[in-house]
């Protein structure tokens, strides 16, 4: 089965304390059998990692370049001010799939736009937890495609 | 089963010639035997409608209030420029998906952004013509969770 | 009796429906009757219309030149969107003046200024169903000193 | 008979010398006729002033808190500068009307937009010197529909 | 000989009565006469239309793909505002030439610059009616170098 | 002891009655009692004013050049309009200490950024009345070192 | 001999202490010894005042309609943010003319513009206490060309 | 037959060379012929000139005023940094008519806007070489229609 | 005695070799001690910590949520730049202080305002080393009043 | 007798010609002779030049620096575009004043603002042609004040 | 021998497989390579460094301030994002030379200019991977001169 | 050998008066002599010239095409504003290199970036006139890799 990265940054292992207003109760521990169950549901494994460092985050996007099918990554804050991340995405050939649990185009002003989403193969925002097997499932779309050509 | 709309906007009717390297081949009836299929996957009746008059997409969210359990909604240029369009999403108590085709945060800088995707539940867009069953899923998600409380 | 236009743009016929927070729970069936009653009190015949279609209140401004003595226009967000509607107010010899229900200039700040504002003889809005009735006190106070002179 | 408050800022004590094409040739003290004449038509006593001081409007406008129940301000230019004066009308629980001889939203671009619409309940503008007598009216619904729950 | 589309869009019916000191005396009769004239001088069959609504731009921009071997068009205002507009122009091959009667760089600055202009072959404005012989002529120009080809 | 002028300017006369959501409940009067204790504190005399007119409080700080050791000074909006008072602080060799009782940075977007800040020595803001105490400690921080030196 | 005011704005009581480097050690009282003898030269009798009210300057040239044959301002800061007092000079028949002891162009980008150059006959500055002289000279030249008429 | 300067600014003497994927391969010679045939069609005598110095065109701007019937003016970028140039068409009696080979509406948006075309008469861009000649006819439109008034 | 984190971001590890004129000749470990003395007088035990990583802040900010009863926080330029940082001080429930050695509303243009500042309690800055212990009595004052309530 | 640049830069050989209503009816020959005039009554050697060629400019304000005690610079547009002027200006020792024939800060808002304002010694803009003997009054004053100390 | 770094951000061990039409085929051990041999070349001992943490960078950059003669840094897209990292170059006496591989002032619009530029001694980019060599013959360059004064 | 231009653009005939704090007492004689010797070193003959006017380095550039190995260009303010020598440096097919003596981007911020940056293969600045010796050091790297193909 190949494999997928899914990748979470700043704030997210807050989950279930952060905002639950906006975020929801459910841990990030929750997120992590959401997606293994997604993962069975499309034939992936998953290898789940979460990292509040610009670097990690980095630094997993590059080795996503040899080690995995595709990475489906919600990177919270940092889509919005980490052009490093967003070259980091550029520099593989990885088809990266950016997340969002809220509709960050509805957000405060003061967010500036997310520079990621102008490097990610496409962008799945608002739809609670249910974005990461929304974006295990858009991963799955791209993946198959690739391979009937 | 319950009625999902899925309303297509400015030039969709032009699908399959409209810069194919962008919006690929298929035509908008590919794109409706898409839906009816993937309706048929989360038990939905689609209504499958396009229009290049702003009114009409207007029109149609306000028929949603009281004719339809969800609406996925690719607005085309529309999403971008109609506030109108987005006070009519508000409007109603449906909920509202908003899709696009391609990667509408990765053009062109003299595109002004979507203001539907601030009135929208939520946003998918860049994966090609898969966004059309990707949103019915989300609206799957959606419903479903809200029958649950 | 001098005939007026009351013409209602995008969004008006959800009145009562849409955000009753903001817009109150009359219809526009309520808003006809105010105005017919305003009518009486002022002088006037009253056309009331809504439409959702931009082309429609353009066409009406254009059709108000030889048919009416005034016009009291709510174009809702075509106000703030739609430059052709502006140079159609423009375009016509007949006073407009501008209403909303709501203090468009408390609203939030994404909404971008009315170009209406600019072409319309004055402004009134911010006091509910009852700037219908002050518009057409208003239209009433142009045409009698435009009579007086 | 409830007391109103017609508050005037700067420039206005120049009504009739100023700009007579943009402002008429009628004085500050026909305005206060107008005004006088259309408390009677709504049941009001006036309290009519002016003054080219900030500080005064806003000792006058936290004045109407217990004084008075409602106020009619014509602020001049402070309107678009003074966030201290749209303060003050937020610091009270008195209806705020804000009016304008001309039509501030067809003004010189250099203009700042008004700071004082922000804070009031309506705004009217545009209809000469009606805009005293019509901002009167408005005030009377006002009152009338607080009074009616 | 070959059917060209000269298609005309908001308040252009009104020609002759709105701002002649800008748009002169002549109506859009005068106007579809010069262009059958000047049609007849290039060889072309016109096909003149005027609609004040977008959708009916777009698709009558659309028709013109398979039906004719060019478009002079005048937007009015849409030419602006409409990015879908744009996006109609883009969606086909036939050439378009973006048309003016006044010289659009030269109006106030509340006027956004041109979305139609960025997708358009050519623009020609501030010539008065000259506009339309002039867009048929640099029309003429493109099929002819095209044909040599 | 040395002489210090606790500045108030527009609307602080407002509070226990502006916006207690924000403001508290408590009065102006117990502001000045907070101030006097807090003088004893720190061993200062305490000069406490307030006014709606800015140039009072120009006058004031101009006044404390050679009457006063130190100002602290809540300027409320004035902070972020007032370029003379600004000039004013600049003027004068007294220290001055910007406070407020609210987060000025967390407020709405449409107010601009503080003018008074690039001019004060120092910033306090967003904790309730403790700024008053606040700005006297750190007042007094600065005179022991001015005197150390 | 004509009268001609020489009115000084926000700060200028404070000239010779406030930043000297700046504004020279020179008082506003050897100012006013400088404004006399330029009106002997010129033939003016002078009318010099100061305040740090926005208020004042604005009442004292509306009195300059009826009783000066010119004005020479110096506004210190307000120039920059009053668009009030921009209105008084708009509003009198009076010529003023703008004066600054600094070169205001050459600030601090922080420091907007000045509204009142828009409404001044001309403007004069960074010449130091220079300015005062050569702005009444400037007057001398707009009554004597007037009276040429 | 009146006489006609045709001017073309910096860069202009590269046609052939310069990135011929938007310019073309023709050279300034083949634009001269173009217009001495075009001014045959159109009975004007033609004075063609290049500089890439922004005072020789001013200073042959400025000549035309007395020695010409029209400028046809293909200023190269010029057109967008040159106000000196805008000024100089506002200087002069002549009808002045901006070309530009490309579309300089659809170029990258780190060129600003044309000055020039505030100035000019009317806008031709876009149709390569062809601009000559459309815009020798378009000032004959000019001349003849002003003839016969 | 409850436990405050006293936090320190990028850079502050230089202070006494930093631009010492802006930063003065203190070090770091002179901070920790007047921390903790302060500590002493506020009856708080103080965990001062420092690091240059933006993720090593976001960590400590979580887990005061749970080991801390308040949080001073000098993130120097992180707090202008680290929207991340930002939303980890939303994410906790525990009261952050943002502190600063300078008055960062005084520094270069090219600073960017700061994100913290809109989640932080308060900001206390410019006022040199003082900016802890002032800081730590703030945090002494919420706590007493939260005690209180 | 020390010998003073006064240098004109574009369109000012135009006067006379150039928007009379703006500019007035003399030419730079009379202009010339008023700075000869009030050269005698300062005590000044006139040296009056003009060109539309902005190296000119540079190559003479460069001369000044050897050969003159002063300039006075009327630079036309060039004021506002030229950064190589302003460059110019202050490259030299020699003492510049900028002067304008009108109010330059009262002008289209599509003009930049100057430049050169930011290395001239002091502006004076907007007394007609009065401005040249102005200048040159200025210019007495700097270097009679230079001379005193 | 004098030891230099040479620090390498973000992205930069993606060299050889990131983008190669932008940054070439050779990987960063290539570079590491490129520098020892010009170290050779200038007498420098090269200590080579790369990291996607930016904590990294900024304790590199501390760690200089005593170790090293001089940095030559590669920020990549921390050069235009990391504020922190700009205070660290000003924080240290070491003189730091800005380098990147592309013309980092040809790139796409939405990348923000960078920080780094304002902070270091100076910059050079464009020539591909001969930037580092060109870095440290700069550097060469400034600590001769240095030496020699 | 090949020849190579080193052009100089405004004001930087004025080296070694000019502001020499920021760029030294060396002339423009002195910097001929350092690329003469620097030539020797890589091989180039050089022709070094400046010129004060626009329209000699564009006619310098144009000239290179046919008669230069490379260009390297100090184009002074040019640089940041003249669009028009932009255009000329994409025109030729010589490669040119953007050298400034001070770091450019380190300047006032009222300062436009450079247009130049855009079309030069790289940009070297803030090394005093040692960026002439490296400027020539990176053209020879690009004509031995050119070769090298």
């Amino acid at each position: 089965m190949p494999l997928v990265f899914v990748l979470n940054g700043t704030n997210l292992n807050m989950l279930g304390i952060r905002e639950p207003e906006l975020y929801g109760t459910k841990t990030l521990d929750d997120v992590r059998n959401l997606c293994v169950d997604a993962g069975k549901e499309f034939g992936f494994d998953i290898d789940f990692r979460q990292s509040n460092h610009e670097g990690d985050l980095i630094d997993w996007v590059h080795e996503s370049h040899h080690a995995a099918a595709g990475v489906v990554l919600n990177a919270g804050a940092l889509a919005r001010t980490s052009l490093a991340l967003f070259d980091a995405v550029v520099a593989v050939k990885t088809p990266v799939i950016e997340i969002h649990i809220t509709n960050i185009y509805a957000r405060a002003a003061y967010r500036p736009p997310s520079y990621l989403s102008r490097a990610a193969r496409g962008v799945i925002c608002g739809f609670g937890l249910d974005v990461y097997p929304l974006g295990l499932r858009a991963l799955h779309g791209i993946l198959n495609s690739a391979e009937a050509k």
